[in-house]
This record gives structure tokens, sequence and C-alpha cells, in this order.
């Protein structure tokens, strides 16, 4: 039993620590031994229990996945509070936006994560559904609206470069979150 | 003269060979022996040139911010045909938000690129004389009303994950592009 916790401890304590390093140098920079160092575990453990440097990043990235749903889950009927409560948590796990705009430079050719199909599928229902007992205008497809509704959550995270940033100038962390709501809120009603 | 125009082109084509490089590998991951390879040029021009690789990837991110102000003018009197326009031009040259987010990954720390400021400006400027002329809906500040564009024109380039693009199933380049216009024409009436 101990043998089996500490097993999955280890695990647990890679996967914190690939994330990290996945997250400041993307898929290539990162760093196998520094991983492991980080993690107070060996390369050979890494290879145990992942195979690969490529399957280790395909692991951080289903904890994300499973920290996203779970942190923020769909609320179908409150779509822009859904939106804004995304972009909290990519703001308070900068990490996460990270990890997404690594794995599509790095990984664009490769196919999707069934994982994360699964998540996204499910969430697309909800909001399917949403339209279909009309809270929710249809005039966007629902998986369209999912993106349209993830890209304005990632807008001051991800979206758009430092210069429009600077030049936008909205430094108070409550008027951007006004701002992602406002915007989805205009393209649900639509 | 000769001489100087013998400059030209090389420094020509060691700023394209590096906008390839930089795209595929990011800034870290760029190899500048690769790139003089690729420019049939050697590394000491590259040094001479430009001083370092950093210097050799600002004035990559300059060409393209260049190109992409010369190659889709802002018209502040139909923003969402703007958007479209981004957009086809980010569709066109898959580089350009690949080098974006390379930037955005590898030097969030730096400060925004003075050439790259300056067009941001006069963008937001015509935004914002458009809304003074009442053409355009001043609900959102220019600035961050460019920031919503650029981002929703960026949508199928880098703004969604691949699981949510495999979802949303929107193939045809015709129909990603009406979706930019009609998301944009909702901003900009809001």
């Amino acid at each position: 039993m101990t043998v089996i916790r500490d097993a999955a401890a280890t695990r647990q304590r890679l996967i914190d620590a690939a994330r990290a390093e996945f997250a400041q140098y993307g898929i290539a920079g990162a760093r196998v031994d520094r991983i492991a160092a980080n993690a107070a575990a060996n390369k050979a453990q890494i290879y145990n229990y992942f195979g690969s440097k490529d399957r280790l990043f395909d692991a951080v990235w289903e904890s994300v996945v499973q920290q996203v749903v779970e942190s923020t889950p769909i609320d179908a009927t409150d779509l822009a509070g859904y939106a804004a409560r995304l972009a909290d948590t990519y703001t308070q796990h900068p990490e996460i936006r990270r990890l997404v705009s690594w794995r599509r430079l790095e990984r664009g050719h490769d196919g999707p994560h069934l994982f994360a199909v699964q998540n996204a599928k499910a969430t697309v229902d909800a909001i399917a559904k949403a339209q279909a007992d009309g809270t929710v205008s249809d005039h966007f497809a629902p998986g369209v609206l999912l993106a349209l509704i993830i890209n304005v959550a990632s807008l001051w995270t991800t979206g758009s470069s430092l210069e429009v940033l600077t030049v936008a100038d909205v430094s108070a962390a409550k008027r951007q979150r006004e701002i992602i709501r406002d915007a989805v809120e205009c393209l649900v009603a639509r």
C-alpha cells in the first residue's frame, strides 16, 4: 500500500514540476533532468511513469483540462458570467494559457487530445441545450459560440500583442473582467 | 553602390530566413547557423548586421508589423470588414500569429516594441475619431475595441485550443471569415 501511495505521490510531483517547466520553456525547451530534480525524483522515474517527455506533456495537458473543467464549470444560463470566471481562472493560473499556446505552436500538427475533446463536446452540448430552451440566442452554432467565448475570455492573457495591451491601457483586473463579460453578453444576445 | 546593394540584399535574405526559422522554432529554439545557411550567408554577417539573435528577432518583428499595416490598413468606417481582412492576412501568412505567440511566451517580460506601439496608437486614434464622428459606438474604449477586434480576427489562427476547433467544426474558410465579421459587427454596434 505504501509503495503504491508513494508511486502516486511521485507521479503527482512529476506532473506538478512538469507543468511549471513546460509553461516556462515549452515542450522542446523543457528539460527532463530539471523536472526530475524539481520533483525530488529521477529521470528514470519519468520514463517509467510516462514513457517520454511528450507523454509527460500529455499528462500535464490532461491535468490542466481537468482543473479548468472542475474550477470553472459551464453555466449555459449565464455564459457572460462563465466567460468572466474563465478569465479569472486564466489570470490566477497564467500557466494555463501559456500551455495552450505552446501546445498550438509545437503540436499543431498532432491530433486533438481525446479527454479534452470529450470535455469540449460536453460544454458545446450544454450551450446547444440552452439554445434549444431559448435562453441563449442560436445566432452562432454552439461550437462557434464556445470558441468565441474562450477567445474573448483569454483577451488579456494571450489574445493580444504587448503593444495593443499597452495602448488599450487596461490595468485594473476588475475592469478587464467587465469588458470580457460585456463582450460575451453582446455575442450571446446576437 | 554594388556593395551597398549587396549588403541590403543580404540583410533582407537574413530577415526572410529568420522569419521562417523563428515562426517554426521560436526565439530560443531558432538556430543562427540554420538561418545563415538558408539565407546563403554566414553567422558573422548576422552579428554584423543585427548584433545578436534577439536583435534579429526584433528586426523580423518590425517587418511583420510593417507588413500587416501595409497589407491591411485600418478602415474605421468598416471595422467588421477590417477584422475579416485581418483574418485573411493571418490565414494567408500563418507565421504572423505564430510570431505573435512566440513573442508573448518568450518575451512577455520585455517592453513593447516602439514601432509596433506607434502603429497600434495610430490605429486606436482612427477608431477614436470614428467614435467621435458617431460612425462607431463608443461603448468600448477605442484601445479595448482594437484589442477585441484583433482577438476575434485571430479566432481560427491562435484563439482556440485544438479541441474547441475540432468541436466547432468550421472547415470552410469563407464561413470562418463570416463569423469574425459577424462577431465584430456585434461589438461595434454595442
